[in-house]
């Protein structure tokens, strides 16, 4: 019997869904509703496994997941077929044939995520994007931020940047967070090794808090050293959070 | 008694609205919302004049409209004031204070609508975009199109390009259609003095039905000689249309 391995590239607007991964309960998820869409193709249950979760309402430009199968497809025939049964938001962006060992998620070497502000003082309201930023309304100190983010780069305990529970290693690194500003928008770009559950919208949140002085820049060492959730900023809302790219 | 006439800048998703004109009946127009918003903040009923409508569904970049008041606010407390009330899918990007004799319908010198396809043989679908644009489902000629929109600038009889039952003139200048092409988009620009009642979805319809061969482009001329609406093109849906600019 041949194993063969498929990579999906997969684009979502997560605003109607309980987040990537399938539940138990009869939740809508970005993952339920592909494999379920392959399980028709392939006329069995197909598992896909994904390169990480993202939470209940966040997007994705590029998630990663693959499967195996003994069945031969064309690629183009996969594509097609699940963008057509697919809802109108998620996409198949592409469909790779790989090598058996491939795993999208313990061969990602990397994950950037970005995360959108719509400042106080733009030039405009959001409009067309209204649903997919987060609408400040006070001003940021942008130089403040970046000094901020530098403290979080490297490695780190992000565990009370987190609202996991798990008893697994909370020890992430952050390569880099890069704050980036035009008239109306301040982007957050955050790459990384991986991140916990909540980590990335705790991390924009209290760095948020640190710039409206909400919270002393100094905060940020005693999270790491204490390690309670509750010492973090809030969880900024999930809308304005993009998994843009997975590295491999 | 003073009289002051103000000009409103004014950007807005119609996905929700049954377009641009108050209406007798309870529906939800976008003129209703400004009017309703306005008159709670003069405290007195506020009738606005629209540079003109826009038909159900179909979205403005910058409509223009204007009204007259003996009270005298501060404009940027009037834009202030308006945004906060207005719903997100509304925003008035602008309010300047104009000479008594401005009016913004006949005033305007010409108007410029956009009109988005999404390509059959793009690179991706539309994800963030998808219901902004309207999808076609086989290749386009644009060529073709671009020697048929020819036919169609210029003063014409648009009577059969449109829905509208009016005993007024129906003639009308295009003064140019630019058709822009992208790997994903085709862009349809027009530019003219005055559009009846869904002429510019027929006019877009129409020349796709050309690109897909279902009529001769010669058809233009007998549409234009016989003035019945049943020879021209289906209408385009609405939701991929803009009204971009008010030219004064």
């Amino acid at each position: 019997m041949t194993d063969l391995n498929y990579k999906l590239d997969i684009a979502y607007d997560g605003a109607k869904y309980n987040g990537w991964q399938r539940q138990k309960k009869a939740n809508v998820t970005i993952q339920g509703k592909i494999e379920s869409v392959l399980s028709k193709l392939y006329n069995e249950e197909i598992k896909i496994i994904g390169s990480g979760r993202t939470d209940g309402g966040v997007h994705a430009l590029n998630q990663v997941a693959n499967y195996h199968t003994d069945k031969t497809y064309d690629v183009d025939y996969i594509k097609t077929y699940l963008n057509n049964y697919l809802p109108e938001d998620i996409i198949i962006r592409d469909v790779v044939k790989k090598d058996n060992r491939f795993h999208s998620r313990f061969n990602a070497k990397s994950k950037t995520y970005i995360y959108k502000i719509w400042k106080k003082e733009a030039i405009e309201l959001p409009l067309f994007e209204r649903k997919y930023v987060y609408q400040v309304d006070s001003a940021l100190n942008i130089s403040l931020m970046r000094e901020a983010a530098k403290l979080l780069e490297g490695e780190h305990d992000f565990k009370g940047f987190s609202s996991d529970k798990t008893k697994k290693s909370t020890i992430r690194t952050i390569n880099s967070i890069n704050i980036i500003e035009d008239e109306n928008e301040i982007l957050f770009e955050i790459n990384g090794d991986g991140f916990l559950y909540n980590m990335v919208r705790i991390v924009v949140g209290t760095l948020l808090e640190i710039s409206w002085g909400k919270r002393d820049i100094r905060t940020i060492d005693s999270i790491f050293n204490n390690k309670i959730r509750q010492e973090a900023g809030f969880t900024a809302p999930p809308n304005a959070l993009f998994l843009k790219e997975v590295v491999y």
